[in-house]
C-alpha cells in the first residue's frame, strides 16, 4: 500500500452565497486546491455531499463537478455518510491512491444549504437519523443532541455555563480565519443570554448551516517530486467506524463508541498516542459533541470534557487545541463539506499557515468528522514530513 | 495492489415490495451474499443508492444498513453516481480491498422507489441530469433518451421495429430469472403496439422502476482458502470514466464516450479484446442505450447496434449475449441497485448458475453501469479462476 500525501488545499468562505451556485462553490475550492498543488489535472474526483438531492435538486455530483472544473472524462463519484460525507470522500480517495488504481485525486466537500426553506433543511438533516425510529417520532437533529446533553449534565453534574468555553474558543479563533462564517467574538455572558433552541441547547451551543466547499489534492508520497513546493503533509492514519444509527440502541448513549474505535485504529496506524497530537479538529456541531469527542479520543476522562475547556487547554496555546480556525461552531457547518474543512485546516496548521491561531511546532494534527448522532465517525491523522 | 475476488452474491426479487422497508430489502440481499460467501463478518460495507433521501426520507445508508444486518461498528459509507451508484459502490470496495486497508467488504446496491408518487420518482431521476440546463428546462430522463433515439434513427436510418429484438430478448431471458420483475414474454407485434411514452420511446423501450437490492462479498484472491467453496470469480478489470453531464455539451451525442473510455481501460487491465468477452450485462435502461453500449464497447460498428440484435447475436446463444437474466428492461431497474444486479448476474453466469439462459463455456463476463445520460460509466470484467 502506497503512502499518500496532501499537496494542495483550497476552500471558500462559508456564508449565504446567493450569488454562487453549487457548482460555483465546488469549482472555487477545487481549482484553488489544484492551483495550490501545482497539478493541472488529476486522475479522479471524489465529492462529499449530503443533501444536494433535496437542497439543490441535483445529484450525480461526480460527473457534474468534474465537467465544470475542466476534469471532463475523469472518474468521479459522490460519497455520502451524512455530516461525515467530507471525511468519507477523503478516505475513499486515500484508498484509491494507496491501492495504485489512481495516481492523483481531488477531493471536494460541498454543500449549498441556504437556498432551501429552513424547515426543508431541518428535514434533510433528519435523514441522517433513523427515519422510522427517530425522525419519524418528530425528533430533529437538535432534539437528539439536546437529549444527549441533558443526560450528560445530569450524569456528571455540569451546569449550562460550563459549556461556554467551547463557543468562546471557537468564535475567538474564527476571527482570524477569513473563510469562517462568523467573525464576532463571544463571551460567557453572551453565551448564557443566547436564545434557547432545544433545552439545554441554546444558539451558542449549535453550529450554523451555510454554503461552502473545501478541497484537497492527494498523490502517492513516492511520486511527489516537486522540491519547490511548500511543506508536504502525509496522511499518517485514516480510519472509520460506525455505531448504531438510532441512539436508543446504545448501551451507553454518552460514549462515542465509533469515535473511540476509529480513533484507536488511527493512533495504531500512526504509531501515536493522544499526547502526541498537537491539534484536533473535532466535530463540534453541538458543544456536547465537542466534550464527548475529547473524551472518546483519550484527551479527557469520561465526563470531564468540559473540564479541559474550562482549564483553557483547548485554546491554540493549550494542551489540545480544538476548533483552531473556528470549528463547526464559528467557521460554520455546511454539512457534507465540513469534513474537508477540518482536513484543510489541519494541513494549514501543519504547514504553519494558520495565521492568528497557529499552534506552535505543530507536527501531528488530527481531524474527526461525525455523521449522524455519532453513528459514523471518520478519523485522520496528518504528519508534516 | 492485491487481486480481488467475489466469493458471495445475493439478491432480492425486483418488485413493488409493499411489505418490505428499505432496510429489509438491503438486509435480505446482504445476508444472502454473506451466507453464500461463508463469511460471518466483513470489515467494511459499501452501499450504492441513488434516491433514498427523497424516496424514503433516509440517508446515511452506510451506518443504517450496517446496524441492521449485524455489522454494527464496521466502516460503512454510501456511494452515489446516479444510476451507476451500484457499480460505483462495487468499484470503491474493489479499491479498498486492493489497497490492503480492508480485508473483506460487502457491497449492497439498494433502491426502494415505489413508495413515492410517480411524479416524485420522475423528479428524483432528473437529478441525475443537469439541474440548470436540462431538468430545469422540463426535460425528464425519458425525454433526454427520446431525443437521442430520434437523432440516432434519423442518422442511421433505423425504423422503430428494428429496436424490438432488445425488448424481446430481455423479456424472454427474464422468464428464467426468479428475481426478475417481469416474467411475461413479448413479441415484435406487442412491442409495436406498446403505448408511446415519449416519441420514439414506447413502453417496451423503457425499463421499469422497482424495489430491490443486490449484494456481493469481496476478498483478496490471495487470502481465499476455502476449497469447499464454489467457483471463485476474480475481478479482472475495474474502470470508470465520465462525460459531460449535459448532453448538449457533447460534440457527438450518439457516442457514449465514457463507455468507450472505461471499456478501453477495462480491456487493457484484463488483457482482453471485445471478442474475448462471453457475455455483456449492459445498461439497457432504454433500447437506444443498449444499441449505443454495444457500439461504444467494440461489439458493433457505429450505428449498427440494432443489426446485432436483429441477427440474434445478443441472445444467450449469440456472439455477445446481453441482458441474459432480463436486463434493466425485464429484470427491472431499481436505479441505485442495478449495477449490483448486473454484477451478480455476471457472477452467476461464470459460476454456471444461470438456469435457463446459461451462456455456454462462459469464462469472461463484462458488466457496464451507466449514470445519467452516459455521463458516468463504470465497467467491470470478471473471470472464472
Amino acid at each position: 500500500m502506497r503512502e499518500v500525501a496532501v499537496i494542495g488545499i483550497g476552500q471558500t468562505k462559508i456564508d449565504e452565497h446567493w450569488d454562487k451556485s453549487l457548482r460555483d462553490l465546488a469549482g472555487d475550492a477545487a481549482l484553488s486546491a489544484l492551483m495550490d498543488s501545482g497539478l493541472e489535472k488529476v486522475a479522479a474526483l471524489y465529492v462529499g455531499n449530503m443533501m444536494s438531492g433535496s437542497a439543490n435538486r441535483q445529484q450525480h455530483l461526480g460527473a457534474y463537478i468534474a465537467d465544470w472544473i475542466g476534469l471532463r472524462g475523469v472518474e468521479a463519484i459522490r460519497l455520502e455518510a451524512a455530516c461525515s460525507s467530507g471525511a468519507a470522500s477523503f478516505r475513499t480517495a486515500v484508498m484509491a491512491v494507496a491501492s495504485g488504481e489512481v495516481d492523483s485525486a481531488l477531493v471536494v466537500g460541498v454543500e449549498k444549504m441556504t437556498d432551501s426553506p429552513l424547515q426543508e433543511v431541518t428535514a434533510a438533516l433528519a435523514t441522517a437519523a433513523d427515519a422510522d425510529w427517530e425522525a419519524g417520532q418528530g425528533l430533529s437533529f437538535v432534539a437528539l443532541n439536546a437529549l444527549i446533553m441533558k443526560r450528560y449534565m445530569h450524569e456528571y453534574g455540569w451546569e449550562k455555563e460550563h459549556f461556554a468555553p467551547f463557543a468562546v474558543n471557537a468564535h475567538t479563533n474564527a476571527i482570524h480565519n477569513p473563510f469562517a462564517r462568523f467573525h464576532e467574538p463571544t463571551t460567557i455572558e453572551s453565551y448564557l443570554k443566547a436564545p434557547m433552541i432545544n433545552d439545554p441547547i441554546n444558539l451558542m451551543d449549535a453550529s450554523p448551516v451555510g454554503d461552502g466547499a473545501a478541497a484537497a489534492v492527494l498523490v502517492p508520497v513516492e511520486s511527489f517530486r516537486n522540491p519547490a513546493h511548500h511543506k508536504i503533509v502525509k496522511v499518517a492514519a485514516s480510519a472509520a467506524a460506525t455505531d448504531t444509527i438510532a441512539i436508543h440502541h446504545r448501551k451507553d448513549p454518552l460514549f462515542l463508541r465509533a469515535a473511540y474505535n476509529s480513533g484507536k485504529k488511527a493512533y495504531g496506524q500512526a504509531g501515536l498516542k493522544p499526547s502526541d497530537i498537537n491539534l484536533f479538529e473535532l466535530h463540534d456541531a453541538f458543544s456536547i459533541m465537542a466534550a464527548l469527542s475529547l473524551e472518546a479520543n483519550g484527551f479527557a476522562e469520561r465526563g470531564q470534557g468540559p473540564r479541559l475547556a474550562l482549564d483553557n487547554e483547548i485554546l491554540p496555546t493549550g494542551r489540545i487545541p480544538i476548533a483552531t480556525r473556528g470549528g463547526l461552531k464559528a467557521r460554520g457547518h455546511p454539512v457534507g463539506a465540513t469534513g474537508m474543512y477540518q482536513i484543510v485546516e489541519v494541513v494549514q496548521q501543519l504547514r504553519g499557515e494558520a495565521f492568528g491561531t497557529q499552534v506552535e511546532n505543530a507536527r501531528f494534527g488530527m481531524s474527526q468528522n461525525i455523521g449522524g448522532s455519532g453513528s459514523n465517525i471518520i478519523t485522520h491523522i496528518f504528519q508534516l514530513i
